[in-house]
């Protein structure tokens, strides 16, 4: 039975590993040619189209939906309200008391209010797009406007409406996780304090595939297919079967190819759950495209929060406390399965950073507003709390009369693990390192001395920080979520002819894991990363998955198949020792084998006799070749670290900035494909230029939004992105099982900070200092006009 | 978290047990609203359809195939030979040496040479089935005839041509299982020795719907997905995945709702492998459904075999020995994967029946002859050596002057586990009580009284029989097969709202395995049968699975998916106990939750913690609630076994026979479903009696088949099929996980002999004996002429 093992394969990297080498990503030959497959491709016979009818107002009594008209629309099938449909409401709660949490509920379809400008209303199914959007023009939806609540302050006062009626208070989420004691006293006897007052824009996750859903009911298996471009299929399951009254195992959700989902798409839509419940209603599949003006307007938005920090320093420069204020607005509705509390508690918890701080009071608030609800936008208030925290160093530096990059040496964390004020322990990072690579590296290109020389409006920013990736159930449960997203699970099967697929509860949206999970399975079974097949995105064939979000894939998901494929290869050593009569302890995987001394047999030979001749396994040996994994990463999880360094130049005629160099070095542990890791730091490091550069949706007085198409909302192009120096560090994870941390939001959560603090130094002649982003270019112009 | 439980459901049996009601059945509402979904409902976007060039010659060199006018009608998309697509063969071995065993390919279309009419020899594909057949008609074949081996007898002579030119003989299996040292003597010194020989006619299984599939290649997954009515999915994969050049991953069978299978579809036909590559050349999905004449003529074929047995009996009427030579006229091919020895195989193995013969003989051997091949059909060589050995009983009994019945009496097996001269040991049966009962049942509904009074013309017969059903991995072992089809697998998992799923490598064609699955995962986790769903045939769904055939479904796959079940159970005590304090050992599975003590704790709620409040979970427990088992039945297998009875009057004017009664007394261990186990007996009985009486696929000289269609091959109707009269004898097994034995082909065992011996008992009175089947009807016509 024993053979010899094919000749190596040429592409391995170092001592044969397929981890660590950027190989040709398994996605690009459908990707490149046109052969993937996003919701939108997808036809089914007698397939409908469905359209939203939205509100037009802020805030409004709803007095009457009248769809007479839309039904006698030409090529509209069917039209329903919140009343026709009678679905449940979409809840998401805290275990938190009534201070912290006011729970609130979203129907699918606006019932009795309207909370914002675009707003579900009522939907219009018919036979092609077109009719469908004449039937949602005409409806005819009778309002009595009522006092919109468009800014967060505006939430806050005292005598602001309620944007739910049923809650006390507009503030739904209001904690204060920490108060170290004595506080005041540290502030009130620090020689140095300073404060940064700091907005974050609203703004759009904005992937470059809208929302969308198909959905049919499967007559004969009494299932409701779902084909969607979420993040977390298993959470559309749940709130779908829940909302129409099915049995979980009643619905079937799968998610085909994805262009990006950055967060937006990791809560789960209203509109998905009314064209599938419409679907349901009707027996014939249901198409629904979001197009780009709803999805500027009336998808889940982002970031828009408000910090008020003050930091006490010694003389010397060490950061003796941190006092803060956060106030996030996140829009009329609390969504499923995050909830409000998402953005105020990580602000919370994570704000003391990358920095030993000896005392730390915060007190963190979610607003509710007449406006497009919120979801998680890669990086989830990190980007914004990093950004503020940052700014602090630069301010406390020129306060303390040092160099800003020094003061972060002195105070940043170095002895690992460290547990913080916060309460959590954070691993081994590279944070000193990282600093220190960044400063040398643009004083090395010369940056430095062409900011000193000539150029006034040249200026150079930094930000250090680190990212806790992959939460485990641990420290999701730390913050009383009603769900504790922390595991992840894997099923892997070896087939006869000795390939592999293996199933994972995480699933791409663009980050190439059918490459990268390929990647994990291919060293710890010795075989070419082709000869693995990922199956992700289908509820029905995996039994739970969290889904892909807080960096989570490869940190947790890529762990469970790690996992599971330890577990398939220590059957492969049982059977192959049992049938060359060797030792299994000695049996080694290699060459898409089992070497026992000096007999090798090919994978194909024992999965011979694993389906086929099962009689002659070892004992104890059940039949087929497939096993289970299970991951959730340990302690507080796992804390990825960067530096970011960016330099730019004012234009005094314009305000404009353009940036000229922008250098990122990241420590995500064992990077999986560095080429895929440095695709995501490219990408975010562009997301945060946006938001700190360009991005913002606006409102009027009215909870009108100002920026309905991208003539108002404006997105960088190549032409505003710089190229980016990217360097790697490399502290491996001990939690994971392949020693990477997550690596898909560092990007987002530098570019800010960095930008800002460049834009500050290149002002530093002025006297201005600007802290909220995006950076008006208004405020430029006039500071460097009267300077 | 604890709660009260549900109130009890009122259709629950005896201590509430699921297993053992004859429910409502989960398929019914499906099946008879007509929302099932058979391989031809099925339709695809730009499908297209594909029929087959078949050979009008049973034998001949090919010398061209010329597809130019095919390609030139109208409609007609392409059409391929076995050239143009170049696929591997279909070959399937045993491992047995050369003179036991000669190992032939079965090419997917015909290569160099024809071997039966109706052999595909090219396929057409077109937009529609009428156009495909036009193409179809304009095919221009060449053969250079050769002479024809029509006969087992014509394949046996001396200077017979050779089906297959490079196998060395037209006996392809060759195999003298037994043999007992100094059977001769036993022979010649019995006071009674009688012969039996006997022959059945070739037999068409013939399934309701017909064979057939869609393929289609999904570019995306880069998957070929094979939808098909067969009865071996995941060996479909294998062998279509072995044919076109794939890796298994990279194909999906699923099989939808089938109309009987019966054997036919547990071989993988070359149609489906054929019209699968056409799809995957075309990259557009084809459909082939096979046609009532090619069902006829070109499917495979079942039953064809001769034998002649002596028997040896004492002259108290011991049974002495028993000494068989067996030949099975296989057609031209040996399929994947039973090969063309599971019919002499089965025939040796398990010829001693229920009878403890102490000296045994066999050979058993299977001929290639130029017609269809032939698949194991229900009850597979058994019904035709139960028949003889039944025959021998009567026969004896004649001989020695006694009672046919209480000859049978003397020497059925009685006390258990009994290991016969055939090394195999049977697990408790009941042999004496069924007889016994059966007997009486007949007697006191007064038939013997009417054979015996008035007319001649009636007979009544018995059949004593026990089949192994659920054969496991030892039991096939045992025949040297290439593959062991011993095992399955199942996965079961619970849903949030704590309903359950449970995946089975076995799938129901007609069997009622979505409600009997259910009954036995209700009974171990205490929760309604209609809670739980059956996912089967899908290849994507379970790592492996065996499918349907040889009684194995309820057997294995269910003791497998009850396995999982108590697996699943364990999880849910472990963690209600953790949730609630108190003792695993005491928590009880009842009412859809767990009790522990006074506490009780919804499955539901369990979920919630299993799935979104993990960190929750006891030590050492997984998040999720799944499990796998496998399960592989022990020992030599388990036997069910039955008596069955019946009462014919004969037509002195037509030959007719009319069945007046038929009793059948059967044993399967715990009935899962009554009323099923029922339905799989009286369709059983029906098949058996159109073997017996009616159906028969002749050929002529030339081999052309002479049973085209139903106008030629006789199909009883139920004005032929006598209301039966079942009775259930209950003898648990102590092998499987539920105490069944397998029920789906019992009936189809015992009918032949029964009839066969009632009408030989109705013919007493002339002198002539019948042991052919079908009895022809001209033969007792002049037996009762003459007389």
């Amino acid at each position: 039975m024993a053979a010899e093992p094919p000749p190596r394969d040429p592409h391995l990297r170092r001592d044969g590993a397929w981890v660590g080498a950027s190989v040709p990503r398994r996605e690009d030959p459908r990707l490149l040619a046109g052969r993937g497959r996003f919701v939108d491709d997808i036809t089914l016979p007698g397939m409908l189209h469905a359209q939203f009818v939205r509100s037009t107002e802020a805030h409004a009594d709803l007095l009457a939906v009248d769809l007479d008209e839309v039904r006698a629309t030409p090529g509209v099938v069917a039209a329903y309200t919140a009343a026709d449909l009678d679905l449940a409401d979409i809840t998401a709660e805290l275990d938190r008391p009534p201070h912290e949490f006011v729970p609130t509920a979203m129907p699918v379809l606006a019932r009795g209010k309207v909370r914002y400008v675009g707003e579900p209303i009522a939907v219009v199914v018919a036979k092609d797009p077109y009719a469908a959007e004449d039937g949602v023009e005409a409806a005819v939806v009778e309002y009595a406007p009522l006092e919109p609540v468009v800014t967060d302050l505006g939430a806050l006062a005292e005598d602001a409406p309620l944007v739910h009626a049923e809650a006390p208070r507009n503030t739904l989420v209001d904690v204060s996780l920490f108060a170290t004691e004595g506080i005041d006293d540290v502030f009130a006897s620090a020689p140095v304090v300073v404060e940064v007052r700091s907005k974050t824009g609203r703004q759009n996750a904005l992937p470059l595939e809208t929302r969308g859903v198909v959905a049919d009911w499967d007559d004969r298996d009494e299932q409701l297919r779902v084909q969607t471009c979420s993040q977390v299929p298993h959470q559309v399951r749940t709130v779908l079967a829940r909302c129409v009254g099915l049995d979980e195992k009643q619905v079937r959700v799968t998610v085909p190819d994805m262009g990006g989902g950055f967060g937006q798409k990791c809560v789960v839509g209203r509109e998905e759950i009314a064209a599938a419940a419409a679907a349901l209603r009707l027996r014939r599949p249901v198409k629904w495209i979001e197009d780009r003006r709803d999805a500027l307007t009336a998808a889940f938005l982002a970031r828009e929060q408000r910090y008020t920090v003050r930091a006490a320093f010694s003389a010397d420069g060490e950061i003796l406390g941190l006092d803060a204020d956060v106030v996030c607005d996140m829009g009329a509705y609390s969504c499923y399965p995050f909830t409000a509390g998402i953005e105020p508690l990580m602000a919370s918890a994570e704000m003391p950073s990358v920095y030993r701080v000896p005392a730390y009071r915060v007190r963190g608030r979610a607003v509710t507003t007449n406006k497009a609800p919120t979801a998680p936008y890669r990086g989830v208030s990190r980007p914004q709390y990093v950004m503020v925290v940052e700014r602090i160093f630069e301010k406390a530096a020129r306060a303390l009369g040092m160099d800003a990059v020094e003061l972060r040496r002195r105070n940043v964390i170095t002895v690992f693990p460290y547990t913080g004020v916060n309460n959590i322990t954070y691993d081994p990072g590279s944070y000193l390192e990282s600093l220190d690579l960044c400063e040398a590296t643009l004083r090395e290109e010369g940056w430095f001395s062409r900011r000193s020389d000539d150029n006034k409006v040249i200026g150079i920013g930094f930000a250090c920080f680190s990212e806790r990736t992959g939460y485990g159930s641990g420290a999701f449960a730390q913050r009383k979520m009603q769900v504790v997203p922390g595991f992840d699970l894997s099923e892997i099967r070896m087939d006869l002819n000795g390939t592999v697929s293996v199933t994972t509860g995480t699933l791409s949206h663009g980050q190439s894991h059918e490459t990268t999970m390929a990647q994990i399975v291919a060293d710890r079974l010795g075989v070419p990363y082709d000869r693995v097949k990922i199956v992700q995105g289908d509820t029905d064939r995996i039994t739970y998955g969290w889904g892909s979000f807080a960096s989570r894939s490869i940190t947790i998901g890529g762990s469970a198949v790690a996992a599971a494929s330890v577990k398939l290869g220590d059957q492969l050593r049982e059977i192959a020792a049992h049938l060359l009569s060797g030792d299994p302890e000695a049996a080694v995987l290699e060459d898409g084998g089992v070497r026992v001394g000096s007999s090798w047999l090919s994978y194909a030979d024992i999965a011979d006799v694993a389906y086929l001749k099962a009689h002659l396994l070892p004992k104890g040996v059940g039949p087929g070749l497939s096993a289970t994994a299970s991951f959730d990463v340990g302690g507080d999880g796992t804390f990825s670290n960067a530096t970011h360094g960016c330099v730019v130049e004012l234009d005094p005629g314009t305000g404009g900035v353009e940036i000229l160099r922008y250098v990122c070095v990241e420590d995500c542990g064992v990077a999986i494909h560095p080429q895929v890791v440095e695709g995501q730091a490219r990408g975010g490091i562009a997301q945060g230029i946006a938001g700190a550069l360009f991005e913002e949706v606006r409102y009027d007085d009215a909870g009108q939004p100002l920026a309905p198409s991208f003539m108002e909302y404006k997105v960088p192009t190549a032409m505003e992105i710089p190229d980016v120096r990217i360097e790697h560090l490399e502290t491996p994870c001990a939690f994971t099982e392949n020693g990477a941390k997550g690596a898909g939001e560092g990007g987002t959560i530098g570019a800010p900070a960095a930008v800002l603090n460049a834009v500050n130094d290149a002002l530093r002649h002025t006297g201005v200092e600007l802290d909220d982003t995006p950076i008006p270019r208004e405020a430029i112009f006039r500071a460097l006009e009267t300077s």
